[in-house]
Order: C-alpha cells, then structure tokens, then sequence
C-alpha cells in the first residue's frame, strides 16, 4: 500500500463532541409509503396511541406513531450520557484493504466501544430517560444472550431507575456472564419462564422442564410493566422509536465522511430487527428518498433465518406469545423457529416495518450467508484490525469482503461503509465451535418456511 | 453539577493522530539513581548483554541495558498499528463527580478499547515488530488468566508471526474464553504444563495432577524459545524495555492535559509487575527527577500481594521456577504464593526495578487495598461511568474515591488521574463472586512473608 493512501484520511475519524448530532433523523418523515399501521390483533383495526399506553412510555408512544417529524431534538441528558461513548469512530481499515490488496476503500463505523459492547445502548438510554422524565420507577424487558439488557441496565443504573430483565432460561443458565454484568448495573435478572408472573406460572405448569424461550420472555416483561403501579416495558430493536434513536449511527457516519469529502458506495450492516441497519442507513436513504442521491445498499442476514431474502411481506406477531400488536413486515412466521446461529441478535423471524417497507421499495436489497462464512469473515478481520467482531457484525463483514474481492477484479475504487455493530467479547463459545470446525450451517427447507407462513393471521 | 464544570473540557479528550507521541520517553536517562543491574544467578554479576541473546530479541535487550537515551523513536509499523486504537481517550469523569459530589476533577486514562481489553497490547505490537524486523519465525510466552497472551496473539497476527502461548492449565480450563480469542488471532495454545518441552514433561512426571503456575509456563516458554530456531521469548511486565514501550499511556495523557491547560495533583494507577503505572508516570516523574514540577503518585497494590508496601528491596528472582535473571526489586520473595486474588495482573511477588528504585528514593507511595473494597469501588465506578473496569485498574479507581471523598470534606479541587488499565469483561467470575457476596479478603500474615523472605538468593 502507498503511504498516499494511508493518508487520504485518518485511521480513525472521532467527530468532536460539538460535532455530535443534536437531532436523530426520523426517516419515515420522508417516505413517501409509510410503513404500515401496527394492527390490534383483536379488532383487525389500527392500533390508536392510547391502546399502547399501559405497556410503552408516552414519549416512546408518540414517537412511534409519527410519520412527519424529519428532526426529533435530543434531549440534553441524553447527549450528555452519549458523550460517554459517543462520537463513536468511523475507522479506515486501512489494514485490511492492504491484506486484501483492494482499490476498494473500507470503513467501518465502530458502535461497540462501551461495555454493553453494542449500539443497543443509544436506544435503552433514550428509553429510560422517558421513563425517568415521566415519573415513572422503572421499566420491563427481556432478554436473550444479554445485549439488550446490558444496555438497558447501564442506562438505568446512570439514571437511578429499576431495572427488571426477564432472561431465556437456557442463556441465564449457559451464558452466565453478560448476566453478571447486568447484576452488577445493578439490574434484577429473573430466568423466564419464572414463577414471578401468571403467564411464567402458566407455562411452568405446562412445560414443566422448559428452557424458555424469547416469547415468552417478553409475554412476562410485559405482564410485569402491566401490574405493577409505575412501570413500563421497553424493546430494543424492531419498532419505529427505537430506529429513530439509532438514527444518530448513520448521523454521525455521514458528518465524518462529509468531513473529509468522502461519498460512499456501498452501505453494509446487518439485519435482525433492523435497529442498527435502519439507524446506520437512515440518512442515507433519507437523500435518496428526497433524490439527492444514490447509494447501494445491502442488508445481510444469516441463511438460517432469511427474513427479507425468503420471507412473505406480510402482517405479522412480533412475538411467538401472539400478545404484541401486528406489523406489516418481512416475516418467516411467528411460530418459525430458526435453527441454532450464534449470532443470537439476528435471530428474529420479522423485521422492522420501516425497512420492510424500504426494500419493498426497492431502496435497499438483501443477501443471506452461511454462519462458517460469516465467521471466516469475522477471524479475518480481527487479525486484521484488531477487533474481535461480534456474530451479528460479521454478516455485514462477509458481504463487504466479497465486494472489496470485487472491486480487486474490476479495478473499482468503491467506498464501502460497513456498520460494525459491536464486539464478539461475549461470544467466545461461538467462536470456539468455529476454532474447532464443528459449527452448523443449517438452511430452512422450503417446506419449513411454506408451513409457517400457512399460519400467519388474516389482515387485510 | 454546574454546566460550567461540565464544559471545562470535553468529556473525552482524544488527540488527533498526528498529536500520538513518535517517541517512547524513557525515565532512566533522568534517574539519579539507576535501577540495578539484572545479576547472573549462577555468578552474582550483572548480567551482560550478550548473555541474553539466545532468550530475548536484539533490539528488546538493547532497550533493557540503556539508562541514557531519553527519547526513543516509536518505528513507523508500530505507530501504524497504535493507530487502530490510539491515541485512547483521557476522559473526564463528570458522572463520577456529580454522584460523589467532590470538587475534584477526576480523569481516567482508559487503555481498554482495543479486543486484547488492555495495556499489554502496547508493548506485545513493539515486541513482535523487533521480532518480525530482526527476521525471526516468531515468539513464545507465558500467560496466566490471558491478559498478555491475548495482546501478543493479536500483534502476531498483524505481523504474521507465529505465536505461540503456554497458558497456565488451570486457567486453560476454567477460563476458555481468552484461550479462544488467543486461538482466534491464530496463536496455538499450550496448556501448562505440557509434554511439549523437557520441563513440563518433569513437572509431570513428578506431580501428574498438577494445575500449573505462572513459573512453570514462563520456564515452558523460554525453553521452547531457545530450543527452536527462529524463535524468542517475550515477557509483559516487570522489565525495562516493556516500561519504556507503555510511556506512551503516559506521553498521551501529558499531551491530552496540557493541551487544555490541565496540571494533575494526584497520579493513581495499579501496581502489578508494574508496567501499565511505570508507563503512566513516567513523563510526570521525569519533571520532578528534573525537579520541574512536583505530582503525588500513589500505586495501589493488593493487600493479598504487597510487594511495595509490605516487601523487601532486595535482589529475587523474577519467576518461580528461579530460571531467570535475579532482578533487585521490592518482592514478597519468590516462592510466596498470593492467595486467590481476582486481580490476576497483580498477583505478581515482585515489582518493576524502575518502579522499586522510584519508590526506593521517595518519588511515589504506595497503598495496599483489600479484594472487596476493590470491587464495590468498581460497581459504583460502572454505575457512573458505564465502563465496567477490570478488576487490576479497579484498586486505583478505589484510592482515587478515597482522595476524591478527602476533597469534599476538606473543599480542595484537586486533579485526580486514573490509569484505566483496560475492561473486566473476561472477568465476570469474580464479578459474580462480589455480587453473589462471597468474594475472599485474605491477607498474608506477617508469619507467612518472614518465611518468604528467609528464602531470599543472597546477593550483594
């Protein structure tokens, strides 16, 4: 590599902490198809704000309903909890163009430099701050691995408020250590399905040796949110509010290239719920929406859970329990049950209604890749730049890598921006089933997909 | 807490890339009064340098026996590969300093951004750099809970050099997680001890069910070294040229508080084998060996390990195994056994000769803290300022409380730096030992270290 090029820019772009944005970008503001209505499952009519009000902060509320808002102000202690861990870098990974020997120019936005390791936690401290601001004693969630619930219990342990954090079972059980992290945030973590609510009663009754599951979860975080006096339930990814929160990941991407004159080429990240990928695009396809621009954009997801790659653009559950409120999305079906992927925050059967509505739009598109690639990608790019990558973040690597080898062919100078999500640090028992060859590429059949969708509800 | 004490400087000061220092600075050129030579074993005299050859590379020795040259050029490859995550951010900690409700001002050095989650990082890319440049196969080395391995495993990768990491057995086991970022950066991982060298074959054949030592691994590691062509040995704490590498913590943290006209009263870093404190001081006492300025310096020690504050300074050897160099340092004798201490990094009978020497001549104080002050110090710290530190960097989070409490009471605004020596995320054991409450706090009675003393090599 020329020493021009390792100049064109820094190694790491930190924006100053006056260069952080003030405002999160509500891209539905400029879509000119909204994404669809949350349906009320019981009534087949459009969920009205007021319906969500015992589950959901106000603020939260409001901001999921609206569709016209383009700037939504940060509040002032929320930008004073990101300036813990925000700006978050925009790296040239400058090493990893030299060992691929690409005209390709890579960056990644880099969002897992805090100790719940992942974005998750600019939508938790956004959350709990309305909690807070509302009087409220605290708030409800669950969890799988842990990554939601690690930043919601570093918000709240910032903000003086209770946290309650229903765990699957098998993860609270194997996965010890992202539990102990949320304890000692001071968080309490109950395994789910527990004895603490009707439903976890219930389904203890039924199941009496169940390991849980993440719908189940969230049926006894919000049953808890419900019946206790002063407490709401909040969710970290999937919903309209919680990607307007991560708007602030593609804000600050775009205030850092535009620094430096840079337009990208490629946008990469990956998809589970979409809150990252969403966050990361927003003000990108914010520009192509109002025709400013062109970008290409690619959502990566695991084979083993293909939401937007072979998944029907329908109205949907969001949880395997069926309680939550329909969304019109990309869906595999609520009772699909994905196979074992290590990358647990890609693990979801839908996505979020306002990418749905996107690449129905023809704004972004999709690829699915096998999890032994995925990890090849991710060992690749640690010994490269020296981060360890979590599972999620590989997807997005992957992809990026294959047109980095692209562009080595056709010449192409191409600027790719790759959302790096976060850290592998709590994934090593993924990463040592790939160090010893035995991990599990799994692939849906067709017949297993043609059965789920059989039972997704009537809307419409 | 006034917006005016919260706009004094930013949150987190980061130093452009061009700000990084290109120079290691190193404290012996100003020492009155040199540390003492490594003596020979087997002859009680110095060591000479040539002696060394067949252990350590070139360049690395070199380093070692020089008390002159104060600044020593960083080689461009190392500043290319310090850029992937330096220069690390000073931060300011205003959380901490409105929940404690002090008029001090509290800084940390955080070394904890980068995968290997520390400051070992520092001196295991420059180690390796001299290994590659001085065409060598590659390097061996000790680890115990990982911390080191780690850090060397990823600077081989960067450089494709072979690595290769006798890890104490029991933590081989216990701990797999670091084993498997170890193996994921393509260093092979020996446990300790093995069939692989001459020694361990001995170890066990003498005691089959041993779990290892750190002593054992190191003999393991330098006989592996020297009986293979093309290979060295490399050691991440405790010498001079490791210190020397690590001034870099202290140069950027001068540079970040100068640059906004910021003079520390109070340095508190953790004292182990004394690399991460060694190199976080020494541009502060190089002023006062100059006798340009003047700082209080505290390094705080584990009351189950104080070398500085309940030791000898006398000549000891540096590993159990007494394979190696007798260094004249503060220990606790060389056959005394910490008991179970969480801090890993700090269960070390000895200390840096640079540091012993400094200490020796009144230039720092040393405190000694118990295990479970420790910790709450570090939950309290997380709670504020969403780092969860490890437990080795935790014991100056506690002094630092100390100090800053002291200042509430008296109304002194003193500034007060932390060295953040790097993350507790692949310490959630002994996390989850303070939460659960069972955490040990065993001191070693006078008894136990007059019985290590009277085992002391006689030198001098």
């Amino acid at each position: 590599m020329t020493d021009t090029k390792r100049n064109d820019v820094p190694y790491k772009i930190y924006l100053s902490e006056e260069e952080m944005p003030k405002y999160w970008y509500n891209v539905r503001a400029d879509m000119k198809t909204k994404p669809a209505p949350l349906v009320n499952p019981g009534t087949g009519e459009p969920m009205k704000p007021e319906e969500l009000l015992p589950v959901f902060c106000k603020e939260a509320i409001d901001q999921e309903f609206d569709n016209d808002t383009a700037y939504v102000e940060i509040p002032e202690d929320i930008r004073n909890f990101y300036k813990m861990y925000r700006p978050s870098p925009l790296t040239r990974a400058y090493c990893l163009e030299e060992k691929l020997g690409t005209p390709a120019k890579i960056y990644y936005k880099f969002e897992g430099n805090n100790t719940s390791g992942s974005h998750k936690l600019n939508s938790a401290i956004a959350q709990a701050y309305y909690a807070k601001h509302e009087g409220l004693k605290g708030v409800t969630t669950e969890t799988g691995a842990g990554q939601w619930g690690t930043a919601l219990s570093m918000a709240c342990a910032y903000l003086d408020l209770d946290c309650r954090v229903y765990m699957v079972k098998v993860s609270y059980e194997q996965k010890p250590f992202r539990r102990e992290v949320m304890r000692t945030f001071g968080a309490s973590v109950t395994p789910s399905p527990s004895m603490e609510t009707a439903v976890g009663r219930k389904i203890l009754a039924e199941h009496p040796g169940t390991t849980g599951s993440l719908g189940c979860a969230i049926s006894e975080a919000v049953e808890d949110a419900t019946s206790h006096e002063g407490y709401r339930y909040v969710l970290g990814s999937v919903l309209n509010h919680v990607l307007l929160h991560q708007s602030i990941i593609g804000l600050e991407t775009k205030a850092a290239l535009d620094k430096y004159g840079v337009k990208p080429d490629i946008i990469v990240g990956c998809a589970g719920g979409g809150s990252n990928l969403g966050g990361l695009i927003s003000p990108f396809v914010g520009e192509m929406l109002r025709g400013e621009n062109d970008y290409q954009i690619i959502a990566v997801e695991p084979a083993s859970c293909p939401s937007f790659t072979r998944g029907k653009f329908a109205y949907d559950f969001c949880d395997t329990g069926n309680i939550c409120p329909l969304a019109k999305m990309y869906t595999l079906g609520a009772d699909f049950i994905p196979a074992p992927n290590h990358a647990g925050g890609l693990r979801f059967h839908g996505m979020s209604p306002i990418l749905s509505q996107l690449y129905h739009d023809g704004y972004m598109e999709a690829r699915a890749v096998p999890q032994t690639e995925v990890f090849e990608a991710a060992e690749y790019f640690a010994r490269c730049e020296g981060i360890l990558p979590a599972p999620e973040s590989s997807h997005a690597i992957k992809v990026a890598l294959d047109e980095a080898k692209k562009c080595k062919e056709t010449g192409e100078e191409k600027v790719i921006v790759i959302g790096l999500t976060g850290t592998g640090n709590f994934d090593l028992v993924a990463y040592q089933k790939f160090n010893d060859g035995i991990m599990d590429d799994y692939v849906p059949t067709d017949g297993e997909l043609e059965a789920s969708f059989a039972k997704l509800p009537k809307v419409e």
